[in-house]
């Protein structure tokens, strides 16, 4: 049986004008491919409504599962909630269990639960809660679509809380062979070990050190044995 | 007149299984903010090339300029340049110009142009080519599509080289205040800001440092005055 397939979506004009580095995108493709889900799409919007509204939807029919990042907070730029209620078409109040966190929450830190810090409560019909250890305000799972802040140690915190609600396939082993070669010169027996192993990914990726040409040779797939098989022909073609 | 639009269009399972993460991105957002071109959308797909394709398609319909990144080296699983032809119902031929760069550049170094190598000549008929000081394989512009390496180095001297042919429109400042409270105790006094100056784009951005929270302000707009203006009165409300 295939993996399960996901997407993500990372809302949010901090990374679209280069002020933030998204550093959330590499940390959950690390987690899915450990939990045997093949994530296929990344997308990375503005805080705009109606792009938020149409990706939801376009990944959410597309994948099996589909990971939100940012847009939760309390001011109001913070519009992800809201979207992912309007791309499903269900309503969305200031609900009883999350406002009771919150309240507990600030109540601890001497801090008021004030309108702003409110519209964290906000939860989609039919939505369950994702845990926040971090900072409280939780996320929510709706439908396929899992919402999830976008500070990173919360993000993460809350990937932590998702993962083992998820049903995964079989984790993606990789195995690599550096080679001090181009690209080119171990492209044809290269495309030849792929042909040969039609269930397993191989992939090239060149890079440059001290001026010298180099190129990582990565094999992925499911099955040990056969990644076994794989790597020591792609050894024994390239042994020097 | 409002800035022109971009996409970006990341291609590479390294990226989606968390082998590599991807730093074009934040490069080229730096890049367009500077010109004055609004990144408004980024996409990461694997190197499929159902995916590949729709992705050109949807994303050069939708913005003025598209820019991808990956899959135009010589090996299998470097599929771009014949996916952007199939985007746009071009043929793709290797091309004389295009192997007239690659061979000078493999004779100078002593290395064979053999048949992989030469897959980096393809070059979608009506495109105009990138140039690639760095290790000679040009990138092109096919449409409002220009096609460039995935490889870091590589990339960034392509976006040098295309960006004096892109129309700008006014650079986007920015300018940030950085406020040691929590977003739910800025939110109310920022959403009114926001709206008493529609023309610019006022943001939050929590943070978490050695246990206390803290949040970036952040006004970006073309209009320098009207920034001033804003920031101005961000100083005077968050006074302690």
């Amino acid at each position: 049986m295939p993996n399960p397939t996901a997407a993500m979506l990372v809302i949010g004009d901090e990374i679209l004008s280069g002020r933030t580095r998204d550093s959330n995108m590499h940390h959950l493709a690390n987690e899915f491919t450990r939990h045997g889900i093949d994530l296929k799409e990344v997308r990375v919007v503005s805080d705009d409504r109606d792009a938020i509204v149409a990706a939801v939807q376009a990944l959410s029919a597309a994948f099996d599962h589909v990971v939100t990042s940012g847009g939760i907070g309390p001011t109001h730029d913070d519009i992800t909630a809201p979207c992912v209620a309007a791309a499903f078409g269900v309503p969305i109040t200031v609900r009883d269990d999350a406002r009771a966190l919150l309240q507990a929450h600030y109540d601890r830190s001497g801090q008021e639960l004030n309108e702003a810090r409110l519209r964290m409560a906000r939860i989609p019909d039919g939505a369950t809660l994702i845990d926040n250890p971090v900072s409280t305000a939780p996320g929510f799972t709706l439908n396929n679509v899992h919402v999830m802040a976008g500070v990173p140690s919360v993000f993460q915190a809350m990937v932590a809380s998702l993962m083992p609600t998820l049903t995964g396939g079989a984790p993606v082993l990789s195995q690599t062979l550096r080679v001090m070669r181009g690209e080119g010169d171990v492209a044809q027996p290269l495309a030849e070990l792929a042909d040969a192993f039609p269930e397993l990914q191989i992939g090239s990726y060149p890079f440059q050190k001290d001026g010298a040409f180099g190129t990582n040779l990565v094999v992925r797939g499911s099955d040990a044995a056969q990644l076994d098989d794989a790597m020591t022909r792609l050894n024994a073609l390239f042994a020097d």
